[in-house]
């Protein structure tokens, strides 16, 4: 950080910018121009409010350069992390693909989808017992009967499940039946959730907030990591802007930006991040020509009767189509899809 | 709402449609064109999916015309909600001000700044005692200590105390010490938090979230007022955009929306509004003039010694001056200040 | 300008960037410290292209510290920019109200709404000869026609004409009838345009751009100003953000900001900022609670009949009211309504 | 276009909104419900203004069925288009590569770079003449002389020219040295200008706006396709967004979109899209699994010392590296880079 003080400061304001730097922990160190004075903040930064100092007098302004994340950073862990979940490595070489309906609505609708995703070659099965949904007359999800079913169809099929937790005391029961834990786009800065989920052992989704920016994302990443969680996925779904004709702006460029940032691996969602079903293969081919790490894709037996996110659920055909296809990108970028 | 079907529909398509509309509870209605075919679908319409229509075979449209909302809709409560709180009215024609500190950050600071909003006219004392960080080095507040320094403040000045809840299981600690409680922008579809606040009988204070349309808040309180609670306020606090000089857009539009759309009473949040000390008076004004029903404003004694909000928050010298300002706009748009 | 170098940064490339600086006609002023190097940039900083340091070796952060517009600078010059029109001054005390259709339809319909605007009291007549529409299938404006009709109504009524000019070309007819020249938010980097305009001694009224940030509102204002002429009203009329219940979101923050950053005349468009007239009266009193110093609002004597933004455009009556209000907020912020 | 009538409308309303439809020349088909009626608007609808409905009595809500676009729109025109220009191709199998740097600023800069990108695969050369830019005190181009050196390289290495045309009066004179006239995205709404390169015939690349909807971007490609010039290629070059990590959010949905709504060639620019250098590669290779029919890339010789966007140009040994991976992955989706 670089305070940069006014042309007229004082010595005095000066002294008490010097002293605030101090008594955050950090180490002060003024620069005394012959105009101007810029003190730089050295040492351990990451506890020291940026904010606090934009108001002191003769301040000018302030220039935050290292990161406020640590864990999370790239800087401070240069190799990726390599999330292995039994024989899947995610981070790695690897591409791996999360497929499944948005909600689990019944047995017979994610056993189907389930043969159907492993058929095309997905590794992980991803599927919502518990689901935020903006009006509280819909339906919540089948709850605890939900991940019974998963973990069925994991035993059944091979899949790793991956699925959303929504409340603190939820996370013990959720983390029995899933393998990775997803924290949804809503649910960004629900902290509680975060600590949560920090102090369990088992990998995270990490979705970013339809208008969280890239740091906040690496911010809660943070909140996990700091809790004593290390294996994170950070994933892309799409952002809120003006343009209204896909549900939501699906930020592409997030993928090479993180993966230069973070060591943590980054998943796409083409499923929200375009909200139409006739666009997903296109943008989930460019999630994988990106860099992406891996895609969460959902696939539905019938998306005309899906009680949520049917118009962006892929029919398992298309679903296998699209396989073949990823396949070949992943391939032209040095991928591998096992 | 009305589907409006394909030129080419073929009447199996319109017959499922209709057959679906029914699997909802709400009555199909429709009608031939000699063209097209529209199905209005009324009576109970609000656990009808409108997504699930979206990608029936033969649908090309669907208009939603009456809002996702009931509980919360000026339709089905014409009247406005006013909200008491011992000796304070919200939402009629006084015009309400709840002001303090971001935090509480010690016995001195909170009670000094207690003194000198009461001093200056406010009715009600804002404070956070659990904070939402983006950064987990951040200070987190006092937590059960602060909330016993709001008690004591409350006990002391006569004012009212709105802090905000964070989590579910905190709902019942911080009720029996708040007046109000604030749902914090963050937490805007923190659905497990909103449930929690729906089963308590304190009025809360609903903040929108910064990427939340007012949809989405009104949704938001119907999820609180669905669990019997009914006296919800909303708050405007500003939202995200491209524009980078101040912290956030208020979005000022919103205060004639929701008065419009909804009877609950409509708060202006000018410190986060702005993100900066300097033009809150200017907004707060503009806030009034709007025909907000309440405004919260963040005050401390030493801004620049605050440790969260400093930039935004106002000395109380100048909080003072402002609520004589505030008084004049008042009344020129027919609103007392107590 | 602040450079920041890396931390491993060398003499040489330290040296390459002061060079760099003289280039551009400014003079660098380097602040070894112990572990980093600062390079402030001084003197003549507005030809200086910050952009051009970004990727130089060795560069880690720059940070600006004078705005990059001069002429439109509050700094450059204190004391509020006064425009006056005859009997009209704005920018002063004085509260300017300028009302009328969207587009000059035909010579009733002005001449009606004319006679009308100047009963209730607004000074100023705004109406379109040129339209910029965004289909090309739509009513493109009367044209010259449009123009002599303005011209009758400034005879009859004594009101000053507000109409848009939308090529460089068409500058010097429209400056023959307008007594201020509007340059439209699409318009507002058309820099063949703002040269254009910047060349002649009419006033103009600049609307920022629905995704405009105040700096290039500023920095479009610089261009006229460049040019010569000196009388510039900057106009906040709503940006585009992911809220669709209106039409645009107005960002009366940009009130006061533009204020405090720049010497200009402020004038809100209440219309355009929220796209329905049921909002435009409480909006058009916040913005003048937050400071503006004149409105633009649209009047037809008939908006269901209205070529372009009915919508959005107020009858007379509901206008006249509106004028009452007006005054009464005026002057609860010393504001006069003549 | 469907107009919903309100509930309790009358037989006179729906009368006038039956005559409104007609003065637009379009043919009215009220459908009478027992609970409501609606009206549908069929036969030339493009004329007709959806907003002047908005808010004639007796209307609940409009909706649009059909696109306010038609000779941009695939549907009237449901084969690919085709833009040949000499030996390229652009909008069929062939993938098109336009490669140069962001301003022409020396003879020697441009005819170095003009070698480079031939020589790696480019077919075409892209450098701006006139350059629009912020700051009125910033370079603004070579001009004519500019255009002069970009005529020598195309001379020179066969490359094809794409250069910017910002004014209506430059359009005969930019168009008699440039292959395919830009039109820039301050420019998108800039009326005048898209009426002039509607007039000559040279094929357009009409960038889209930093704040335009898809929609928009098409009804702008509407008025150069209404004025005779049907060589139009759309250009997604980044929107604006609150992420600030990258300069602008690169919006890859517009990829498959576009070419579903409109036949017109779609060309991708990571350049703008991103504004960082060193993320351009992954996303020209996303952009290309997307399906973008071209790319457009600024390269320079030395990226530290360009006049404009340094900070987005690739050196040219890093742009042939990238042609390279271009192949691959273009390969992968079945389209060839000559």
């Amino acid at each position: 950080m670089v305070i940069v003080m006014k042309l007229d400061s004082t010595a005095a304001e000066i002294g008490a910018v010097i002293a605030r730097v101090q008594e955050f922990g950090a180490t002060p160190h003024p620069i005394y121009g012959v105009e101007r004075t810029v003190v730089a903040v050295v040492g351990e930064t990451r506890y020291v409010d940026r904010e606090a100092f934009l108001i002191m007098p003769g301040v000018e302004q302030i220039t935050r350069i290292s990161a406020p994340y640590k864990l999370a950073s790239r800087e401070s862990h240069p190799d990726d992390t390599v999330i292995r979940i039994n024989s899947v490595s995610i981070g790695g070489r690897e591409l791996v693909v999360m497929a499944g309906p948005c909600s689990v609505e019944s047995r017979e609708q994610l056993l189907e989808t389930a043969h159907a995703v492993k058929e095309a070659g997905a590794q992980m099965l991803r599927g919502g017992a518990f689901k935020p949904r903006t009006s509280p007359y819909s339906f919540q999800g089948l709850g605890l009967k939900g991940l019974e079913i998963l973990a069925e169809a994991r035993e059944r099929y091979g899949l790793h499940i991956v699925t959303e937790v929504m409340t603190p005391d939820a996370v013990p029961m959720v983390a029995e039946y899933a393998d990775v834990l997803q924290i949804g786009a809503r649910n960004i800065q629900n902290y509680g959730l975060l600590h949560a989920v920090g102090r369990v052992q088992r990998p995270v989704l990490l979705k970013r907030g339809m208008m969280s920016s890239m740091e906040e994302l690496l911010m809660s990443a943070e909140y996990i990591l700091a809790g004593g969680n290390y294996r994170v996925m950070l994933c892309e779904r799409g952002i809120r802007t003006f343009e209204k004709y896909t549900r939501n702006t699906f930020d592409l460029n997030a993928i090479p930006v993180l993966k230069q940032l973070s060591h943590l691996p980054v998943i796409a969602d083409p499923s929200h991040g375009t909200g139409r079903w006739d666009i997903v293969p296109a943008m989930a081919l460019a999630a994988v020509a990106a860099g992406a790490d891996g895609l969460i894709i959902e696939v539905h037996p019938n998306p005309a009767e899906a009680i949520s996110d049917g118009a962006q659920s892929l029919k398992p055909e298309r679903f296998a189509d699209l396989m073949r296809q990823i396949r070949r990108v992943a391939e032209a970028v040095d991928r591998n899809l096992s």
